[in-house]
């Protein structure tokens, strides 16, 4: 049983003997590396990696280890030229905070708070946003605080203002936008940038407002959900996941609806999941979603 | 064993007892059906139906099938309103005669020729026509005759003149796009409109040209193929199929294109099959595939 | 909106007519048919088909109905030879009664659950068997009953006893094995025919216990979950339907066990939403799916 | 463009800080790595992993690495205990050669040989052994030697003598049995290991003769295809890819063998290639195929 467990997301510029000087960067410490992946995108001349080491027998206390690896990144005699990293560290026994946020459709909710229960990611979920109150009843069923905040175009930026209080106020490490059926405004996106959403639909086809209806009209063959952290632009974010699911000409547009609400709930899950992990890395408008 | 059968694909205006209607007619003709599947699409009121039945026992000869439907199917005392149908009568041991056309990629021509030679779908394929002259060895090797027609922008209008002469000539059925890298205008089009192209992404997402440069640019985790049938909007035509692989960030711009040609390969296939055995009915922009 | 319709699903040796003469005795009083589809088993020699038409402006109480197909189908004018069919009449208005079997795993149960208040599927879950006690909490939240009953080898044929007087008592219709972790006697099954299970492998690969450990020790690349008939024979029932999904060596059991719910919980749902709209026809140990 | 490459794949037991240390070794006599993966198999205590770099500006000579590395492993103040680790050393410009087996179906051979030519994969395929000789005409059509073979229950062990010694003259380094509808022996595979299957059917169900007869018998819902390494045991051996395709009642056994061969093509392929890439790690009877 692993249990404690640092992790480090680097993304530099690519130059020689990168994987060798991370890999010593751990070892010198005396850390053991458990999982240890890298990817170099050769038409951006970027190196990726993602880097978990077991805290137990590592020489540095937790709070020196992104000092230590902030000098250690600067050291000129270690890299032919400065590193230029973008880099984050995080442990594995920090446990982060999720609000949801919900319209009126309670299939990715049921299902996000049934594998947190199940243990499926470690996280907690203190806090429920709606912009509709009908379901208040699915949180008090599971003793989560439910906040139900009525957006119209005229509130909008006054109630984004409260909800970012809220997320203050609840510690929220990640929002989660199972199904929740409002635009979320680029200054939101500023300020609170750690937002996944979930889209029905294979994006980028059929961004925006009823992809059902426009896969039905369009005479599609196969159905598509996909998770993403939300950007300013609607629709347009770095893909974490994206799954599939065959339709024909049976299936009318309820049947898209329920065909869909399943690709849903696992591709969000998966997304949520791999996000927890810290195995998601995005550069410019991409994922590496480490395995 | 199942030699000779006759197929009867037809859309009108639901009413009722249509199902009823149609088997009659064929058994009242001491027909024998072996396949019979129909579809209701509610929201345009539209009944949808294929009938196979076979010839041996059919006490029409098969020349007055078809005055004899029309007959049927404007007895006002059969039906409670005028039927308005559109029907199409095929046989199964007709032939098709296939043009495929291909630019400079040979892996659904390859494909195509192999599951004609295996007979997976009976049909004849006697010219190939392409914008270039690399694949005529391909032609030569399979003994069929290939027609070089380059193509620029000021002389495709009256290629396609001779294009069209050439269909004419070859007495050809149905053209397939085998990744044919040029738009086919909308006169050839209205001229000759049974076409099948296949697109090398899931439509409607990256209409036009480098779906998988595009699709490597937006970091998505699938990729598809779509085959359609040509119409003058480009890729926007009635879908008969598509399929999709996933992918990651280690795939390039060249796995994609890899990964690609298996699909399309598949999916173009399958589409040409559905065609070729009459189980692929258009309505609007919509295709049903019965099964 | 289509409210009440019969089905009739049948299967017979395969004769000439059988298309137009069951569609004549819905016809000719005054049903309207909505779906009709067949399958001939030409190896078996039998047709196998399924009619469903709206009730509203049909001739015949409902009660007559059977009675009236029944004497239809020995009606020696109209069949050449003696119908000899198996039939079934169902009404769409008739809500079925399920009893779920749990053992410890809560994730098909909340799943159907779900799917039941969703109205994905119409029916009343009114009781839970269970072999544990510790799903107990999940029924009340939902006010369902729940029965404990342990079984030993030593009880289990008595404990089957009581199982069958609750299913009796109840008036259920279907028990679904939700991830009862028991084996149900033959004789149980002989008395209680209507079981659907779902085993967390794609059979017949994996039959038995500990399949998930025994994929991972075989080192497979793919794992699946099939949803299939109870019988008398373990795992070896009609199958209604499987799904799969993709594994890498990073993924050990307990990951083929998280990956296997997501699996188990939409091949389970799909199977008894299928059974419950009647589109599944058992003949031999195959079942026909109609869609 | 990244032209010669080694490669370095390694299974050892596991202990401390393998990663650093096999990267210094690469890093330290000068090397680039492009690709590094590792896998840590807890349960077996085993630590695997796939090391590339580029020999450009490598300062060992390339008949140095192995007597270096081979040293390096054993050096006992590097590793705290004695590494005993089992390692292959790879050079990408080295083109394997490839002998295709077959019976007398086409479908894989041509696709094989289709992906060689269009250099999905580097390698040489000189060589074409069947005991059958109706494939003759393929080997012509592509000038690659067939040796017809034939089998019989009687002559089999010294035909596969005259088999071993064809494979020896031809400096064969791969067999691909491609549909080959014959057992190996025990003697053949223990003499000449570095052998590939393709089995039709998703292992380990329906092991041995007809599977998909077997497979419609049993009324499954999916099939599948599996390439293997071929071991002593019948359809036993590493897995080391599989893949899927839906069936329904409609399909046939004809049908399931047509949906079959679409299968069996790309998962054959896919497995010969990443092989040919020395992406298969083997271990017990499980397999690591490094993305």
């Amino acid at each position: 049983m692993i249990n404690k467990t640092a992790i480090l997301l680097i993304s530099c510029p690519d130059q020689r003997g990168l994987v060798a000087k991370f890999a010593n960067f751990i070892y010198s410490n005396g850390g053991n590396i458990i999982h240890a992946d890298q990817h170099t995108d050769f038409a951006a001349g970027l190196f990726l990696t993602r880097i978990e080491w077991q805290l137990e027998g590592f020489n540095l206390p937790r709070e020196f280890i992104a000092p230590a690896f902030n000098a250690f990144a600067k050291h000129h005699e270690v890299f032919a030229q400065p590193l230029d990293a973008k880099w984050e560290l995080h442990f594995s026994d920090t446990v982060p905070r999720i609000a949801i946020w919900v319209s009126r459709q309670d299939h990715c909710l049921f299902d996000l708070i049934w594998r947190q229960r199940a243990k499926e990611f470690i996280a907690e979920i203190p806090l429920i946003i709606s912009n509709h109150s009908s379901l208040k009843v699915v949180a008090e069923q599971f003793g989560i605080d439910y906040k139900y905040i009525s957006i119209t175009k005229e509130n909008k930026l006054e109630q984004e203002i409260q909800q970012l209080e809220l997320l203050r106020q609840y510690k929220i490490d990640l929002v989660v936008l199972a199904k929740y059926m409002q635009i979320v405004s680029a200054d939101f996106i500023n300020q609170f940038p750690q937002v996944i959403n979930i889209h029905h639909s294979f994006l980028p086809a059929f961004v925006g407002a009823n992809p059902y209806h426009r896969a039905f009209e369009r005479g599609v063959k196969i159905i598509g959900a996909t998770a993403h952290y939300a950007t300013p632009d609607l629709d347009a974010g770095p893909i974490i996941e994206q799954d599939v699911v065959r339709v024909s000409h049976r299936d009318e547009v309820d049947d898209l609806v329920r065909k869909g609400k399943d690709l849903e709930r696992v591709v969000l899950a998966r997304a949520v999941r791999s996000h927890l992990q810290n195995r998601v890395l995005v550069y410019g408008n991409r994922t590496v979603v480490f395995e």
